[in-house]
This record gives C-alpha cells, sequence and structure tokens, in this order.
C-alpha cells in the first residue's frame, strides 16, 4: 500500500513540474494547501470568463472589499480575462448588494459580521465555499474566514481547453489551531519592509495568522525609538524599521488577518542595545554591534532599579504600535556570564535569595510582566521563562519540543511549538510536516490540549538576506502551515509535495523570489547569461544541513551571503526526480528498460559538466570552490553511467567495482562549498543494484529489489551533526 | 570596414553572451557604458582581493560615504569578499583620513567639494580615475562627479585565474550633456515606489541624472495634495504616492545625483483632476478616471480666475516637495473641443484678441509660469508650450524632434530630446542610439547648440505595469544613456550591443527584474514549471513595435497586462544569435559548414515545437492566442531545414520553393499575439540564399552575397504602422 502511493505521488508531482498534469486523474484535495477540515468534490464546474463578476450580499467593510479585489486581480492576472468592475463598485455603495447584481454574479460573499476588532487568536477562521455550476457561493461568520476562503478560492482555479474553471465542491473549513505563526528574524539581518509584505501575502495565501518579528538581537536594533533613539542609531548601522514602517506592516497584516507580534528578546542577546546605552548591562561595557554569530555574554542588569524605569518608558512606547495582546520578551539563551562576573549582581542574589542565573531571569521577567500588563499586553517568551511566580496568562514558545510544550500545559501554561519547524536549519519539507504540535502520544487531556495553541516556523537569520529569505522560507513554509491548519490526519508527505509545487508556483504569483533568484545569483556568480551546467550543479546541492553551514563556510554578519550555497535550496526536485527515474527502472526488473535512456541523458550530462563549470570558474574565482563538486558530478555521472550500462547487458561488475564505486559515492557526499549533493542515497542503490545483478537470477525481482534497499541504506552520519 | 566590424562585434558579443568572452581579445571600451569621454588602458591590474579597502582623503560628506559603502557592498557581493570595514569607518571619523588608512587603502577618493546644494543641471559630474598595479584613484571636483566614477569603477570589475582585478586604465570623463533623463509615466499604470528606486539605481549605473515623473494623467492624479485632497483620493484610484513617499524618492535621488522633476500635465491630460474638481474644466462634468487609452477632450478652463487661485495654492504645495529649479507642466495634446464647445471661453478669445486654441494656451501658460516664477520654478513643457510671449528661461522638451528642438534652439529657448527615445514603442536600442541630440546637420552656431541641454527616455505607460516596467525600461536605455553622456563620435552599433551584454547583468544584480520577470510571466502563464517552448517562443518574438499594440490586443488601464506580449521584450537576442549563424554559414559558401550543425539543432528545435507548446496550451487557455505563433515557428524551422539541405547537399530547390517559401516566412512576419517573430528577415536570406545557389557557380561567393543580400530585402512594412 505504501509503495503504491509512493508511485502514485511521486508520478503525480513529476507530472506536474513537467507538462503531463492533464492526464493524471484529479486527486482528492486538488491542488490545495493546507488540505480543507472537510471537502466533496461535486460533478461540474463554474466557468471563469470575462463575466465573472462578485457581489457582497452580507456585511461589508473595506477590508473585505479590499480582500475581495486582490482575489479578483489575482484571478484576472492568471487568466488574462479583465472582469467586469461595476458589480465590484456596487459593492462599495450598496450594502447588501442590489438584487440585480447579485443575480448576475458569479461569486457571493456573505459575510455575517467583520469579527475581532484586531486580528486576535480568538478569531474566528472558519468558512464555508461551495461551487456550482452556476456560482460560487462563499459563506464565513468574519471578515477574516471570508479571506481564508479567497484563498482557497484562488487555489481551485484551472483550466482546460473549455477555458478556465473552478471545480464544483462543497468545502467546509476551520484551523486546527488557532495561533499559526512564522518568525522573521531581522536582527541578524535586516530584512526591509518590501520583503516582509511580500512574505505577509504568501502567509496569507497558506492561511498563516501571525508574523512573529525578532526585533532585537546581539546583532541590530531594528525598530525606530523616539523615547531612546540611541538604540537604533547606534544599534542598527542604519538598518531598522521606522515607526511609520511598523504602522505600515501592522496594518497590511491585519488587512490579511495575520497578527503582528513584536520579540523584545531580553536578559540576554541585547548587545545592539547596550551600544547606546552601555549603562544597562551587566559587564561596563563598552559594546559593539556583534558581527559574528552565537551566544553572547552581554545581558541587562536585572538588580537596577533603573532599568526597569527605562523599560517601563520603552515597552510604554512599543505597546501602541503592535496592537496585539501578545509581546514576545524572548528569555532564551542568557549564559549568565556577565552576571556571575558582576559583584553587585552576585549581592543582590544572596540577598533576595535567587539561587542561581534562571531565579535572577524569572525575577527579572516577573518585573517585565508587571510593565507589560500595566500597557495590556499579555507575555510570550522561549521555554526559558517557564517559572511557577509567572501569572498563567503567558504563552510560552517552545524551541526545546512538545514535551517542554506539554509541561507547560499540564502546569496551566499555554504554548506554541517552535522544535521542529526551524526552517533555517536547511531540512526538507518532509522533516517538518512529519512533526505535530499535539501528537497523542503526549497522553494530555482536552483542557490542557487546548492550551497547546499552534506552532511558528522560524526563519533564524544568520545565513538569510533580503535577497535569500523567499527561497529559505519558500516553499516549506506552506506545508509547516498546512500542519497548522489541516486535520492531524492529514499526513500523506507525498501527496503533500505533490500540491507544493503548484503552491509554490502561486506564491511565485504574489511577488515571493524563491525561484526567480535563483537564476539571478547564479549569473551575478558567473558574471555571464549562459548558467547552464551551474544550473544543472545547483540542482543537484542541497545546503548543508542543522548547524554545519558555520563550520563548512564560517562567516558573520558582514559576510557577504551571494555564494553558491546561498543559491542552493533545501528539497532538491531535481535529486527527487532522478530517484523517481532510478526506483522506476529498478522496478523493471529484470530488463531495466523504463526511463533508461532518459537517465543515460542525465547521467551523460553529469559526467560531461566539468569543461563548461572550469570554463565559467576561469572568468569568476567566486566560483572556485564549486570546482571539487563538479568533479563529484562527473565521477557520479561517470558511475551512474556504468551501472546503467552492467544493468542493461545484463553484466555483473568487476569484483572490486561495487566497494570502490561506493567510497566514491561517500566521498562524493561530503559537503563541498557548504552543499551537499543531494543524489548520493540515489546512486548508492542504483551502484548495489548493478552489483547485486547475479543475485537477480536466483531471485524474485521483487526480493531483489528490497535486498538492493537494504544494501544501499547510506552509512550513518558523520559526527559531529 | 564595415563588414570586419561587423564580425568582430557580433562574435565578440556572442562570446559574451555564451561563455567565451576569456578569450576574445579586450576591446578598447572594455565593458563600459557609456563609454568615457577619454580612456587610456595600460600594463597591468589592480587585484581585488579581501584586503581591498578604500580611504577618502578630499572633502568627504554623507552622501560620498554611502556612495562608497553601496559601491564596495556591490563588490562584496558579486566577488563574494568580505572586505575591511574599519578603513571604511575610519573615513567616517577623520576627514581626511589618517596617512596609515590611505597607505593601505587599494582605493583613494580624492573629492574636492560638495558640488551643488540639490542636483542641478549645472553640476559638475566630471572625474578622472587612475587604476594601477598598486591602487585605484579617484578624484572629482564634485560628490556627483565621484559617484559616477564609482560606477565606472564597478563596471570594469573583472575575473580570471588569477583572481578578481581592475584593469589599469586612465579614465578622464565628463558628460557630454548635462541633462540625461528617463520620463516614467506613473498616471497611466501607477508605478511604485520600490519600482521607482530599483529603477533610480538603474539610472545612476548608466550615469543618468534626471528622473522625470509624469504625475497626472487623464488615467491618474498620483500626489497626494493636502490642500486638494479630492484630487488624489478621487482621481488615482488609491494609487499615489505620498508626501512622505515624494520626499524618500527625491532624497533617494538626490543621494545619486539624480534630480527629480515633477511633471503636472495641463491644460489638457487633467481628466483625473476634474473628478473631484470639475468646477476646473471646460466642460460642466461630472467627470471619471479615464480608462481607455488617447488624447481625452477635456482641459482646464484657461478663462476662470478661480483655476489660477487653485493653481496657486497647488503648486505652492508641490513646489517645496521637488528641489529641483525645474518643474514641469506638460501642455502637449489638449484637442481644443472642450474650449470650442464653451461659449464662455470663446467669449473670451474674441474678446482678448486669442485666435485660436494655441493661443489661448499661450495665455494660460503665461499665466502659469508667473505663478511658477513665484515659487522659484522654471518652466518645462512640450513643444507646444513653444510661443513668443513666454519668458527665455523655460526648457521645451520636443516629441517632435531635433529640428524642433533647433528652432527653439535659434529663438533662445533651451530644450531636451524625447523625439527618437520613445522607449514604449519597442523599437530596437539600435534606433535609438542612432539619434543624436545636436547633430551636426541642424548647423547651430556654438550659442544656439549650448541650448540643447540633452535628452529623456520616454516610459509611457499604457502598456506597462511594475511587473513590466524594468523589461521595457532596460537594457535599452542603457545605450540612450550613452548618446547623452558619451561624445558623439562613439557610435559603433555592434560595440554598443557587446557592452549592452555585461551591462544588462550589472543592472540586474541592483535589483532590477528585467531578465528575472519574464520566467515568472511565463510560469504564470503556463500553469506550470516547464516552460521550456514558451521560453523558445518568446526569446524569437518582440512585441509589436511603435503604436500597433492597441490595435493587435486592444485593451485599457483595467486590462490585466500578463499576456505572452507582455512577456517579450524588444530587441531579440535569440534573432540576433541566429543572424549572426547564417551569417557565417552563408560566409562559408560555397561548403556551408560552419554553423551548419548548430543551426540544425536550433531549427530542429523550432519545427518540433508544436506539441509541447500544444500540451501547455490545453491546461492554459491564456496561452491560446500562441497557438498560431508555434505554427509559424514550426513552419519557419521546416523552412530553414528545407534551406540548409539545398545548401548542404548543393542541390538547387524546385522551381516553386523559392516563392512559396518566401511567402511562407513573409506569412510569419504578421502578428500573432501582438507580437512578431524577429527571425523572419533571416529566415528570408536563408530562403534566398538556397535558391540562388545555382548561381554560385558563376559567381565569386562575395558576389553571390551581395545578390542574396539584395533579393533577400524584407518587403516594405505593411501602412498604417
Amino acid at each position: 500500500m505504501r509503495c503504491k502511493s509512493l508511485w502514485t505521488g511521486l508520478v503525480a508531482l513529476l507530472a506536474f513540474a513537467g507538462i503531463g498534469a492533464q492526464e493524471a486523474s484529479r486527486p482528492a484535495s486538488f491542488n490545495l494547501m493546507p488540505v480543507p477540515k472537510s471537502l466533496t468534490a461535486q460533478a461540474g464546474r463554474l466557468p471563469v470568463q470575462a463575466s465573472f463578476a462578485a457581489a457582497v450580499t452580507g456585511f461589508s467593510d473595506a477590508r473585505l472589499l479590499a480582500g475581495l479585489d486582490r482575489t479578483l486581480r489575482r484571478l484576472e492576472r492568471r487568466t488574462g480575462l479583465e472582469f467586469p468592475r461595476k458589480a465590484a463598485d456596487a459593492t462599495k455603495a450598496a450594502n447588501p448588494a442590489k438584487a440585480a447584481d447579485t443575480a448576475k454574479a458569479a461569486l457571493i460573499i456573505e459575510v455575517a459580521a467583520a469579527g475581532q476588532p484586531v486580528p486576535s487568536v480568538d478569531e474566528n477562521e472558519s468558512y464555508q465555499l461551495t461551487i456550482d455550476a452556476t456560482r460560487a457561493t462563499l459563506k464565513a461568520p468574519t471578515v477574516v474566514g471570508a479571506l481564508r476562503g479567497f484563498e482557497t478560492l484562488l487555489q481551485l482555479l484551472d483550466g482546460d481547453r473549455d477555458g478556465y474553471y473552478l471545480p464544483a465542491v462543497t468545502i467546509d473549513d476551520a484551523p486546527r489551531f488557532p495561533w499559526r505563526g512564522l518568525l522573521v528574524d531581522v536582527g541578524r539581518h535586516f530584512i526591509p519592509v518590501d520583503a516582509i509584505k511580500r512574505n505577509l501575502d504568501g502567509m496569507a495565501a497558506v492561511k498563516l495568522n501571525v508574523l512573529h518579528l525578532h526585533l532585537t538581537e546581539d546583532q541590530g536594533f531594528r525598530i525606530e525609538s523616539r523615547k531612546f533613539p540611541k538604540l537604533h542609531q547606534q544599534g542598527s548601522d542604519g538598518l531598522y524599521f521606522t515607526q511609520d514602517q511598523i504602522r505600515d506592516i501592522v496594518a497590511y497584516a491585519a488587512q490579511r488577518g495575520i497578527r503582528v507580534i513584536p520579540e523584545f528578546d531580553m536578559p540576554g542577546h541585547v548587545q545592539a542595545w547596550l551600544v547606546g546605552h552601555p549603562e544597562l548591562g551587566s559587564a561596563p561595557g563598552p559594546y559593539a554591534i556583534a558581527r559574528a554569530w552565537g551566544v553572547m555574554d552581554p545581558a541587562f542588569d536585572p538588580t537596577r532599579e533603573e532599568l526597569y524605569k527605562f523599560l517601563d518608558v520603552f515597552f510604554g512606547e512599543m505597546a501602541p504600535l503592535f496592537p496585539d495582546a501578545y509581546l514576545h520578551i524572548g528569555g532564551d539563551e542568557n549564559n549568565g556570564k556577565h552576571w556571575n562576573a558582576n559583584a553587585g549582581i552576585k549581592a543582590f542574589m544572596a540577598k533576595n535569595k535567587l539561587a542561581d542565573a534562571h531565579a535572577l531571569q524569572a525575577y527579572f521577567n516577573q518585573r517585565l510582566s508587571k510593565i507589560l500588563k500595566k500597557y495590556g499586553k499579555k507575555m510570550v517568551g522561549w521555554d526559558e521563562i517557564l517559572h511557577p511566580d509567572l501569572p498563567k496568562d503567558i504563552v510560552v514558545q517552545s524551541w526545546r519540543g512538545q514535551e517542554s510544550l506539554a509541561e507547560g500545559a499540564r502546569k496551566g501554561y499555554a504554548g506554541i511549538l517552535s522544535s521542529g519547524y526551524y526552517i533555517d536549519l536547511m531540512e526538507p519539507a518532509s522533516r517538518h510536516y512529519a512533526v505535530d504540535p499535539l501528537p497523542a502520544s503526549l497522553g494530555l487531556t482536552a483542557e490542557e490540549s487546548a492550551r497547546v495553541l499552534g506552532g511558528e516556523a522560524t526563519m533564524w537569520a544568520e545565513w538569510v538576506t533580503p535577497e535569500t529569505i523567499d527561497s529559505r522560507v519558500w516553499p516549506r513554509t506552506a506545508a509547516i502551515a498546512e500542519r497548522f491548519w489541516s486535520p492531524a490526519s492529514v499526513r500523506d508527505v507525498l501527496d503533500m509535495y505533490r500540491r507544493l509545487v503548484p503552491v509554490s508556483l502561486q506564491l511565485e504569483d504574489l511577488g515571493l523570489q524563491h525561484n526567480s533568484q535563483l537564476p539571478v545569483m547564479l549569473r551575478r556568480l558567473a558574471g555571464a547569461y549562459e548558467i547552464g551546467p551551474l544550473a544543472t550543479m545547483v540542482s543537484l546541492a542541497e545546503p548543508v544541513k542543522g548547524y554545519r553551514r558555520g563550520r563548512e563556510k564560517p562567516g558573520g554578519q558582514l559576510t557577504p551571503l551571494t555564494s553558491f550555497v546561498d543559491v542552493a535550496r533545501a528539497d532538491s526536485m531535481a535529486a527527487l526526480k532522478f530517484r523517481i527515474a532510478v526506483e522506476e527502472m529498478l522496478a523493471d526488473a529484470p530488463r531495466f528498460r523504463d526511463r533508461r535512456e532518459e537517465l543515460a541523458i542525465t547521467l551523460t550530462t553529469w559526467r560531461d559538466i566539468r569543461p563548461a563549470v572550469d570554463r565559467l570558474i576561469d572568468r569568476a574565482p567566486a566560483l572556485r570552490e564549486t570546482a571539487p563538486l563538479a568533479v563529484d558530478v562527473s565521477a557520479l555521472g561517470s558511475l551512474g553511467l556504468e551501472a546503467l550500462s552492467f544493468l542493461a547487458t545484463g553484466t555483473a561488475p568487476p569484483a572490486d567495482w561495487r566497494d570502490a564505486s561506493l567510497a566514491r559515492v561517500d566521498a562524493a557526499a561530503k559537503p563541498r562549498a557548504a552543499v551537499e549533493l543531494a543524489v548520493t542515497p540515489t546512486m548508492r542503490k542504483l551502484v548495489v543494484a548493478a552489483a547485486e545483478l547475479p543475485q537477480l537470477a536466483t531471485m524474485t525481482p521483487a526480493a531483489w529489489r528490497a535486498q538492493v534497499d537494504k544494501l544501499a541504506a547510506p552509512p550513518a552520519p558523520v559526527k559531529p551533526r
């Protein structure tokens, strides 16, 4: 069963990525991501033609009409059709729409009420979408529900020889979790407004509803403070959001039903604050903006009353900029070194019976929570803030994992999960997709379970710039968004990948540059238009995973991130295609004819890649580090062609071929230029299959394939990760 | 000679577009665009390594340091190197730099003074750049001169097996004309701040110094007026620049030594003003924002004193937003219909002895010029404003041509040329490049010549959106920028094209999307990743030229501009490559072996393109209009292969083959989907060559080629254009 699903899913994926999707049978989930709570396909379709008009028949406000307008314009851009505007304009004048407009409309929007006055964790985001041959009807209790429904409608658009259409469906949808976020670390590398906005559009498209702005870090203080202007003036290199820009971002997000939660990380991670305000620190200073990565020693001095006076004024200034009920105070990774080195702080701890740094931080957090309460804010913080003395209305964001979250929930604390959703680690979408914020195995009661509010993907920005952030966030975050929205039972990885392909295209249509910036960066690297061999290499490569990047290719905040690894992306599609082709050929034992010709063409391209890459390197010294990679790709191509030849002719390879070949594959699996070739597991399989060929005479093809699978398992990963 | 230059230039171009430029001999102008006034290549090179540091030894200010910082960061991005920051930071603290910093620096900047307090037509933009094996020294009388020099430095960066370097040169540079502009029509389609900013970066890269914002049109009023908010509220669909955004744009431009000149087009082209203020019009109204293109009837009523009171307040509000000495009042295309239909206006004209609409407009302009003078602004307007009663300090912008400009110059008026630089007409760069603002043939005296200040490329925006503007402006405008900056003697079209290729890449590196948006738009059209056949088709196609677009594919302001023609670009590089290959093969008469194999591969791709295009069309109804284009491409491929076969075998084609084939080529030259196949002239040549093959036996190859050239001339263009 599993194997069957594998093939169906992968072939459909390939068909879509190619141009044959037309022939593939329509899957139950269409191309929707996240998958709705309930979806029933119906017979028939609603044509999308130049006459396509919409009418708002229930509650209406500016946000709903703006959302409708964006929806219609996106439909127009994709179809090239110009829809009538009068009906849409009429909704502005008349509410509800005139009966005549409603009768003509192909899309009826019926909303009950505005919903929460500002985007809120308590918002009702449900909607019902019914499409038949006559019209599409979108009903929702709130405007935000309708906005979610618009995105579903847009994902349903399809076309064939008879024109564009929406398939007839009945959808009843609502999110599994109310808190579905993306953290963007603008501290380590600043991400400007336009990049934030296009990512907000992407978030809305996959029904995420929280933008968590990690605004302050050792490497940068990224928001204008009029009360303490030295904070941004001396702590940001001039790279910060003005208050007007913050208001703009918050309004842009609210228009899309997205909350914006600011994080001011403290008492650690505050080095950039201390450049302008060394008096807040636990060491005498002076301080400079941190340029390296890692956990830094500087921390606020929580024993000084001046600190609380400062923070009172500061949060008094910041709180009104962010209308959300929550405010994040970080609280992570305070190493306590500067506290322990400060005699005054040690004396304070002794006097107040604060046993250790954790206790002192809890004291600080209690003081902080009172300030936040004064400004009407509930506190959010990382696992470290959990302490019995804190009020129960805080939210714990867990980088430690579900168990830490569950422990909080049992104690009465609400929480959100980020462990498992660290997209900066360049893991494949499938790995994040497998992580559930609330697995049944935790054994929480219903009441405790309700305290698990959802999760957030975290875009930590050591190795991210405005140019590359889109390709680091997307499309993988769409899979995480599905985990937060869709029922827990939606877990088919291959169907997720199948849908991720069209969703990625739709995200691109919103202005996200996760696809388009790749050739731009390669052309810059090469200083030339013809980047074919580089594009081939980068398609097979993935950035090293986990925290290896800093070891493979050290750098800090000021290092340009325009190298080969910065072009490479997680989740190599080319490697997946290669895997499918090899699996299909091996499944065709003992003939090995299926897809063999195509594989031979691919492998020949790899084998012959070196001269073209070398010519590029000759003009572009920045590419020099990829020379060993080209050697590896070429070697894999040669090996693969040898394996193909053995398989095609039924010839057993020489005795030492297998071990020598596997050694070469394993050597090619090592990082070069901070990337890894994603095709090595499949190459191992191809080599083992060729080596095991004599066994095939004594086994069934199925048993032989199982044997190959077993023997081709890659070696244990090199430690440390 | 001409022919020799053709081959050298084209082969070099091809080599660069490919990956063999390394082998091409270094041309005299390097890859610089615009070509400097004086350049002498020297022996040697300055390595660009991680130790590359800069020092400012003369005058220094924030603008110079910001420009230097941008320059160093761009060098870092392209080389992947991280330069030391201390030396650069030191320039902020110490002015002049410490001797130690200067000794270590690879780049010395020596500026004499700040220059004009605001960017001005009187700015001295000259600079001297000397690079030897030890260092690069940039000297300039003003900061703006240094900014121009930085761009030259960036264009000189090169690399080889020994690393990145700047070639040793001595450059003495200054512009030929002081007014080198790009008009962006934000009225017909609004172009937001981010697109304006990246185009300002592009302008700075090719040393343009005037951004002319065409802010008001019948289709949109695009700037916030606090005095008369109904102007932008009712005249813009919410798409306008806030005053803060205008200040931001003006400051961003000034940082780059670029003036911003606002145009408020009047007394015609004012329909969008009249939506909120119908009382200013010559007809009773009410008015709506125009959605169609063309010359509209609405005009201000110049007989009413209230109009001048209104304009006095309005310009009093606008003038301080734009620090430039000039302000553009349009004045074009007022058809006079509403004036003639208004009895009051007729009576006013009779009473004031104003013979016709032109006289009445001159009266209006005189009144206007007094208002502008009051706010310290000199008037700029289109040809129509020329009238003996106007003061001599106005500047006439000519859409009519050099003669109109010369006439003004003889009468004492300064002028700038835009005729010949209408980049919205989708003509090739070569055509604009051939137009000189001040050809010797005008016979102007030195004094009169000095009144020709320069020119402006005009990006009229009937068919332009934020998504496509970059590909409409660039890279062609770089060639126009060279016409405005470089000596008149720099006229080698093929060398221009050779340099346009790397310059286009550098423009892309600034964030311009003229290359990268093409596949994005094709993927959206196809709804798929695999767009190979579409990319082939679009590479051979050019949008119809001149004013044909509106006839071939009618549409207005609200029509989505996401169709095939919106993806296609002027100046098909693929057509140029095809032409080179065919010319080289034909030059190899009577063997016809050179490049024949490569041509056969290309032509086979064309011939076989239909099934893949048809499959895409089946899923994407918006592509249906390209089906006839695929038929034509396929037919051209077949024809070309037939011609190749005749040439290869020395066989004479059948008697009727030539005429039938040329008829087919001419049929394929007709617009489909509002694009034209740019390869048809070369296809004609190929057909004629095959048909003339028997003649080759009786002629020298050279005479035969001349005969082919003559017979292959395309038919006269179909009228009307």
